[in-house]
């Protein structure tokens, strides 16, 4: 099952379960639609190689998904570990976010045949360098950087990017490097309104007018109105206190959809083909991780209530490319 | 000089002026900064062939641009006026939308010397098919359409996109035709709430729960509230109406940043080109048209006031794609 | 049907025809497989809304196509004529380029009732301003020369791109401007050798080493060897008579596949819209043609037997962009 | 010095670099133009921020590179190590390819100050998980097959896809899994032809008539004619052998060209700064290496002589996709 939002990669991960499980190990594999909703509703099917020809390259998910969370609902948890009795799975891949493993956890602790696949495009999971769904939102940021870049400097103007992110500041930090913003704000060294000021400032005395600050969505400043973001706020105070003209752009929903990069598509496939491996030789409880140049598997109850943080050398790094 | 908004496709139009006129008619070409700005101001340069070397895939315009209204001021004009003798050009190419236009005739009139060259990514400049930027606009805007649809399906979720469009609704519904849109509101024919919900409704009933509805800006509802706009107005209703989870999505500056397409090049290539035709001949007072295959001269006096519409035909059309 | 080779926007064209019949006239429409073979062999079947959902941005089509001439085969055009009344169709709509045309004009002469649709990359179909995949053509191989610019500053090199164009050089002539290409060598006005060397030349004494040159496929030169297509010649002088490193690129079936551009689901769109319209009105022998901003009826026999050649207005532009 | 073939990123890398150097070291940065040539020729100058202003989107490489290999010329290795001496630099960071490091580690044996950063679209620098220009090859190459898919599928037909990779297969098997191969041939596991034509042979017993089949450059097979090379060995094969209709397709200076990916991008920021750092540091003779998440150091002298090869973990998961 896909659970939580969805992103790129999604169905290249369901066309690896499947192409693995089937083809190498011949085993049958049924899919849930909308995640805990279709196990509940019996909503669901074997899933065939037709299923999965032609979706490697295709955004969303052929299963669905839903942001619901059906298992605080009382008596759900008791109505989904019977369903799992009774159809009598030998194990179960849950593909989600933050929000579903801890969910996926839950479940695994009542009945522990649970492999998780991570995928966030805010890249917040613990114990993997990348989740699935990131690389391609980090792409089109990216391209949209591009875009305002050219528009930025013919008009001598300042914009403000809001990007995905209320933990970590991942997206933001990627993008802001490969698309040469001139200013990253993120909730890990959230920098205070008079930095961002003065390097915007620092930008124009030496004859640049114009700048590129990139904002996750979790910064807050204590300043700011209640119908701002820190994007809205930081656009302000570079009007008012700089006298330069300033608009913010949202980047949202854009950011995870479409077709996948190719490091999404394989990124999707290994771990895809991975979470069956484990689940055949009994590694249940477990996360398919990157680590280094492998997926390694990391006990779900270690990566539960943590968040993967961007790490001081990258942080470090990214100041050299600021003004 | 290049004036108003930035748009992908300005850099083209330079250079084809420059190649056409120094190489084929031996001309000098000065180039003014920031429009009107660096004529009143003196930031201009005599522009060379390295200057317009390697600009045809940039986004932006090298000669900078501005919003500013500076003929509006005071004196402004007679400053220019007197500026335009004093430098003893024998033309003047000006690149521009709509709010240019009007000024770029005022010019005319007292110093009727004056060529024009229509860019807009709204599309909204009269007596030519398409303006500099608009085929862009809508290539990024579908580009988006096509990433949002795969979340749409897969969170049984309905986007309202708002695009730019002012007056006119062109990026909105050839946007919307190529982007599979169900349904396309543009100021040109507003669909009343009601009918909008009804196809949305209709969608659902035939077991998509899914929908991609594309506004134009200067799409307005009686009963919008302040901050509103129709978009999020739309969407409001979609979620109290229908039960449906409805999201908006803004896609503004990016539409207008950023390489142009292989149309807008060849576009901007020959109105360029054929602006210096038109200076050379005597052809002033005009503005480069597209008219069916060719690029035809049409008076600027005509095209002052007047606004390019979405056509009937292609209204008429667009409905049998909704729902 | 589809006929002929694919390119993109074939499926935007099927969606519409179906969209149109069955939601606004409440016809029946029916897909052939493979063109006459599938109407040979009885491979066909009732299109459905379902069946055109989600195809707007694919490449390639879902009816299949083939480059077989079936009709050729003795015996095959009355048996065609028969399977034709047979399943007493109201009409037939082909969507093909060149070849399919001479075709679809036999049929028509016995069996009044077949309406064309144009396709093809190459833009050879006399008529129509722009056939179907002619745009996404040139903006792939436009995506293309901005890659091998780069290579080719960096290495001062010169780059000879070998397009599809057997009798015309409109891909080779729109691209080449719109990629910014320093010599364009197309069928209608085949640039003797010396010239070509000469603008290499020439760009090498202005200190520029490297140049793009884009050939169409259907250039000849008297002194090319056996295994030579006219790029593989004129790099082999380049480097011969020049003494500058030149390769040379084939860009050609990724210039047919993928998704289209907007500009491409549009026109495709609009024609398939617009072919059921000519159907219904009973105007059959008529090909869709895009005449300035309308889509135009032209009867199939004026078009079957001429070519769409470059015209000399675009030819003496893009001399203006050489060197 | 950039050295050796182009590939997106080295500007990137180059910015980096200059960054790193004067904003946070204050040192001062020399770039040679064309590599040794520059230096031997005295074509070098001192870097400034504006020269590497926006150049981080920009393919190929400001310092211009060459393929020659001057350095086994007579003379002038000591010419080399003479300027060196003579400019006084603390040290020499070199961007290259395989060849360029066996160059590299000759200078430093003679003058132990040398820094290396790997740059290959090929990815066969031992020592390091990816290079720079790596993923944007896999990207464009991912990107092409997407595009044959239609068309292959559409057609009923075999391609062959050609792709870069002499001693390795890294970009066939990255894109041939990304890009959905059915069949992938790489140098460190070259299939027999027999086993080829039997994977193409059961898709069409299963209804699929087309298949992509991508090579590397660097497989042979005993049979092959003097002008074939594998991809079109294989493509006559499948004709002859199984009568399908087979075309191949060369992937080559596209894939090293352009805009470089967003990974690249953040790589080649990485590379660079880090390769500064290394110098300051003193840590001479070394490469910088991406070594699971962290840019490590490698001495150069362990690189020297050995390839990066596949890994037979990718090897046995890409197999599970074959069909």
């Amino acid at each position: 099952m896909t659970s939580g939002g969805d992103c790129p990669g999604l169905n290249a991960a369901l066309r690896a379960i499947v192409r693995r499980a089937k083809k190498d190990y011949g085993l049958s594999v049924i899919g849930f639609m909308r995640a805990w909703e279709g196990l509940l509703e019996g909503e669901f099917f074997e899933m065939d190689f037709r299923h999965v020809s032609g979706i490697l390259p295709l955004g969303g998910t052929i299963l669905h998904t839903t942001r619901k969370n059906l298992l605080e609902r009382p008596g759900n948890m008791e109505n989904v570990l019977a369903r799992l009795d009774e159809i009598a799975l030998d194990g179960l891949i849950i593909i989600g976010g933050d929000g579903t493993l801890h969910w996926a956890w839950q479940v695994h602790r009542r009945w522990p045949k649970v492999v998780f696949i991570p995928k966030t495009i805010d890249n917040d999971v613990w114990g993997t360098r990348y989740s699935i769904g990131f690389d391609t939102a980090v792409s089109v940021a990216v391209e949209a950087l591009d875009r305002l870049h050219t528009t930025a400097e013919s008009h001598d103007r300042v914009f403000v990017v809001d990007v995905m992110g209320r933990a970590t500041g991942w997206i933001a930090i990627h993008a802001g490097i490969a698309g040469g913003a001139d200013v990253i704000v993120i909730p890990e060294h959230p920098l205070r309104e008079d930095e961002v000021l003065r390097i915007v400032d620092e930008r124009r005395s030496r004859g640049k007018s114009f700048s590129i600050i990139i904002v996750a969505e979790g910064v807050h400043y204590v300043a700011m109105r209640e119908k701002d973001n820190a994007a809205s706020y930081l656009a302000r105070k570079v009007e008012s206190e700089l006298g330069i003209s300033a608009r913010t752009v949202k980047l949202d929903y854009v950011l995870r959809g479409g077709t996948p990069t190719s490091y999404d598509r394989l990124l999707a496939t290994r771990m895809g083909f991975t979470a069956v491996d484990f689940l055949v030789q009994g590694k249940f409880g477990k996360m398919t991780a990157l680590r280094g140049t492998q997926i390694a598997s990391v006990p779900i109850q270690r990566v539960v209530g943590r968040i993967n943080r961007v790490d001081e050398t990258l942080w470090a790094m990214a100041r050299t490319f600021f003004g």
